[in-house]
């Protein structure tokens, strides 16, 4: 095996450095600038929801079974987008609220709601001493810098093969001072992992000493499955309701990589009581939603079947992406010790893993020939990866060329990274 | 004048009261079920925008001078939309972010901001024994409300002619822990007046004590006019400059009564640091708001000219509406000592202020007939309006019989309720 640094000889291994060396240089010369760093749909993929511009016109009836779509009232969502994100969630659509276009800022609403008023009747989070949040690590960053900029404390859990390490939860959510958990139970971001029905139950059957403990279960990829046969994650609240419990998940979902990028729809789903609890928060935030976009996503998106029909040709679009980033790795890293990553079937992101001390000085190699990859440490809270090893590479919007070529380089950078690494290892 | 009750001999009065009691008594019997409570724009209003419908299709371009809207990132607003949104507040677009659809959520956004992070670096508002607000009253509910839901306390403060009462604002802001202000500068919320170039340069002037105060200027009614010659609101950033101030203001406005409500766009505007300072939360909040909506309004509505067009088209139907309200008020309640009533030329509303102790029971006494009104204090801090005797008659909503109608039962109550508080004076 040609990138088994472990059993050269330190000559060969000298040799090899110098070689990847003159390849990186070369690299560098091309003039390449390419960007695998954040999960964004490719022109192609969004164009795929342009028909939705078509579904409503100004003679359009907006009327939305009883509800008129295109004036003031109905601030929980109209009754068809209850149904769609119902849909979506897999959840009954009398646990969901529907509200603004992005799950990202309910979550945030929700954290307001819990920080300012309390969750029902407990002490509002703002006014405790210590408030700490449980963050599957690797995770999404955009979560882990929310519950930061309120001064909660992240404390990272580890990931592992299929889903967060729940003996660590367990013992963690008996301190009253973990409020709350961060994850992403199907297509984890960034690792893709879908939760087993195991950890799922176990996370169901959590039993926290605080009582305003909730999972922000953020189903961001419920349906985004690269392959028909998709990943299959057990629904929570009836989980929940099988282990004998109530009110311990706020669920999210949206629209925003089944149509367009930050301007779908989104929606949060709890037990009643949890939701008339943050209802009372979401009433003083607004007067309503835009339901003329609800009702825009219901019409062209009216049931199952179509929702699937669609999200297989988005799946057209980002599968041979993945499928690329597979082949590339396994070509370009395999036999490489502490070399691996992920084989997601849905979702936005693969993870790799290098040795450690390995990923910020891929990060700024690739940064020198000219790719961006998300920072190193990005995916940990506070961007701190303890053993600076993980890395994400999200391959959906360059193109299959460009894709291809950074991954080249991706390879190439992480070869000699790790071969420099096999080498200080040396003395 | 038949309404001067207090120029009537008691057994005159006595007769009155009685006979007044009969016309509601018939009024009752005739089932009437009419609602003047909201600012909800009537559905032939709504229907005026459903070309914006026809804006973008399928085979639009979605890009906006080199954004492309259709997808993540420009978290602050396409071009077109921020000029959209200048042009309607008359600020520089440098000025403004474009973020979702309500301003109301905008507001509620930054008082997040000031209340778990600090504005400017100053210490957060969450932290602190006691924050309060300056709110002239009688004014909007929904601001009122989400102070008080942070737990602040609101300081009703009363409005004059020509907008709050400067005098006794001057005095406020001297206390460190007083840190904002709600106003509504044009056609203000309920009463419809717009504050005068003294009171905006008086605003603008203001010193507070406290570094973080912040006015909610709350321009919701910009370009609301019901005639041609609208009202002419100093604009606040140009006032502030030439008070040689700077960090004073956040401005908001959205398009929610410009096209459909709820389902329009909306935007903050403040000063460069001011805003840097803000964005440090939306960042936080979202990816980046709704950029196809933005792009739709933005080419509904490409100009100045566009915009006025279109809002000249709103005031014909909400014009008839404010006529009657005028015509019957003056008809049927002209003379009665302590009523008036506003006459606005643009904005939602008219207030109506009756004699001390009317308020509520106007309000019960058309509730029984079939009329419901904003509740009464509804305009006030805590929904306590000290004197009982504001009430807000939103007109755009019915029909003009209904209104009408609506205004019959109105004044006939109003006529009764004032005629018992005659009669019991008498003792």
């Amino acid at each position: 095996m040609a990138w088994d640094f472990a059993s050269m000889d330190t000559s060969e291994l000298d040799a090899t450095i110098a070689s990847l060396e003159a390849e990186v240089e070369t690299l560098s010369a091309k003039g390449i600038s390419l960007d695998m760093a954040r999960g964004k749909p490719s022109p192609a993929q969004v164009d795929l929801s342009r028909p939705l511009l078509d579904v409503l016109n100004a003679d359009s009836d907006l009327n939305d079974e009883g509800v008129d779509a295109a004036n003031y009232g109905v601030p929980w969502g109209i009754p068809s987008a209850k149904r769609l994100m119902a849909a979506i969630m897999g959840c009954d659509e009398r646990k969901v609220v529907v509200a603004g276009a992005s799950s990202l800022n309910i979550q945030f609403d929700c954290l307001v709601h819990a920080w300012v008023r309390g969750v029902r009747g407990e002490a509002p989070w703002g006014t405790l001493p210590r408030v700490a949040f449980l963050c599957p690590s690797p995770g999404y960053d955009r979560h882990f810098a929310m519950t930061e900029h309120f001064g909660i404390e992240n404390i990272p859990v580890p990931m592992c093969e299929d889903g967060p390490d729940m003996d660590v939860i367990e013992k963690l959510v008996a301190d009253p001072a973990v409020k709350g958990m961060w994850v992403v139970p199907k297509y984890q971001n960034p690792t893709g992992i879908t939760f087993s029905d195991e950890v799922v139950r176990r996370i169901a059957r959590l039993a926290p000493a605080a009582p305003d403990f909730r999972v922000f279960w953020d189903n961001a990829y419920a349906v985004h499955d690269l392959y028909v046969e998709g990943d299959e994650l057990l629904e929570i609240f009836g989980a929940i309701e099988e282990a004998g419990g109530r009110d311990l998940v706020y669920e999210f979902a949206s629209t925003s990589k089944i149509t367009f990028p930050g301007a779908g729809i989104a929606a949060v789903a709890a037990s009643p009581e949890d939701l008339a609890d943050l209802e009372t928060t979401f009433a003083i935030e607004r007067v309503c939603s835009d339901k003329v976009n609800m009702l825009r996503h219901a019409r062209y998106l009216p049931d199952l079947a179509a929702l699937k029909a669609h999200m297989a040709r988005e799946a057209e679009v980002l599968r041979p992406r993945f499928e690329i980033v597979a082949s590339k790795l396994e070509e370009g890293l395999a036999g490489i010790d502490d070399c691996s990553w992920g084989a997601p079937r849905g979702g936005y992101f693969v993870s790799f893993r290098g040795p450690e001390g390995s990923a910020r000085a891929i990060v700024a190699l690739c940064r020198e020939v000219g790719v961006t990859l998300t920072p190193a440490g990005a995916t940990w809270p506070g961007g701190e990866d303890p053993k600076d090893r993980d890395l994400r590479i999200a391959p959906s919007y360059p193109t299959l060329d460009e894709l291809s070529e950074a991954l080249d380089v991706f390879c190439t950078c992480a070869r000699l990274v790790c071969a420099r690494l096999a080498r200080e290892a040396r003395g």
